[in-house]
């Protein structure tokens, strides 16, 4: 058993996957198994953080793409540095949507940064910390995307059409399979209820966690 | 001669040793001489740019240094590509108060930031790029100092203390030192005409400018 010690989990995925659905879920579950839990996302998560993914999504710059890597990134070690980090030590639990895969799945597969420039962005902001386990949602992008947009007004990531929203889906897979040591991709097409039971599986064969 | 192709030109120095001075009497010299020029200053100089100024400058968060090192490069990066790389393409000269020498002498020899990070954060955002001349204004700190604050109400790092100006300038030096194919360091004690005098020598002799 290796659950004394605070866990960072990360739900990644495409628009409509789930992710928050399941955020929510497997803390409530962490709470109700005796453990301290925070549940965060990213962009955001702490201050500072919160204040960049107001001017990423909701500002009216196009950024540079290595430029918006770069604020993904600072945002990113803003949360860690103010928010994760602290709670871990504090013996809290993290349950954060989204994390440093999003950026690669977003920023290189479907804008077509280059891997290395993701690479050395998460050298300097993140120094070798790394989530204990990533659940991957895994959605065909149509079946996202229409879930999604049931929400309302779609935020800029929502707007960027189909091939983007493939090659994103795609991307996600090929963290999975590169990762297979953190790593679990959930076939997202199922029910919460199948979703969540099958979150708790990955959870207790990588974690020891019984949920 | 080199002066058929726009240069760039970045002016460094602590606070208060006049670099936004001799900033507009370069770029009216340059006008002067029949060479259309734009003055620009970081950080900002471009509309995300502003924004991040605005976060970093006059925000309430007290950032982490890592996550501040990363911002002052993304802002770079978004001037860079948005402000003073479509300037010299289209033949346009760039003065530019401050740039990547102010993010190594206040975040690293300042703040104490390891060196490394600034490397990698600039090998992300400048790829190479580089000013075709830099003019380091050299003033004790003790004089810059009691010239910002006539100026009124000090920024966050007008309000850092001597030890830390001290440090700024230590590196300012270093950096001018060590890299002699691009800095000349101007004793800025002088009066400005005789700065401004200086530098026209200097950017005579490394660019073929006459001023």
């Amino acid at each position: 058993m290796t659950t004394d010690k605070a866990r960072f989990i990360t739900l990644e995925g495409g628009e409509g996957a789930g992710k928050t659905t399941l955020a929510r879920r497997l803390t409530e579950a962490l709470a109700a198994a005796g453990r301290p839990v925070l549940r965060t996302r990213e962009p955001g998560g702490a201050p500072g953080a919160e204040a960049l993914r107001a001017l990423m999504l909701h500002g009216t710059v196009n950024w540079d793409p290595v430029a918006e890597a770069m604020l993904m990134f600072a945002a990113r070690r803003e949360h860690l540095a103010k928010t994760i980090r602290p709670a871990l030590e504090a013996g809290i639990w993290v349950v954060c949507d989204r994390f440093a895969d999003s950026t690669l799945a977003y920023q290189c597969y479907g804008h077509g940064l280059d891997a290395a420039v993701w690479r050395k962005l998460a050298d300097v902001a993140l120094d070798g910390f790394a989530p204990d386990a990533t659940l991957v949602l895994d959605l065909p992008p149509e079946a996202g995307m229409a879930r999604a947009l049931t929400r309302g007004l779609p935020d800029r990531f929502e707007r960027l059409g189909a091939a983007f929203h493939a090659r994103v889906h795609e991307g996600f897979r090929a963290i999975a399979v590169a990762e297979p040591h953190r790593c679990t991709l959930l076939d997202a097409a199922q029910p919460p209820e199948a979703v969540f039971a099958a979150a708790s599986v990955a959870l207790h064969s990588r974690l020891g966690l019984a949920l």
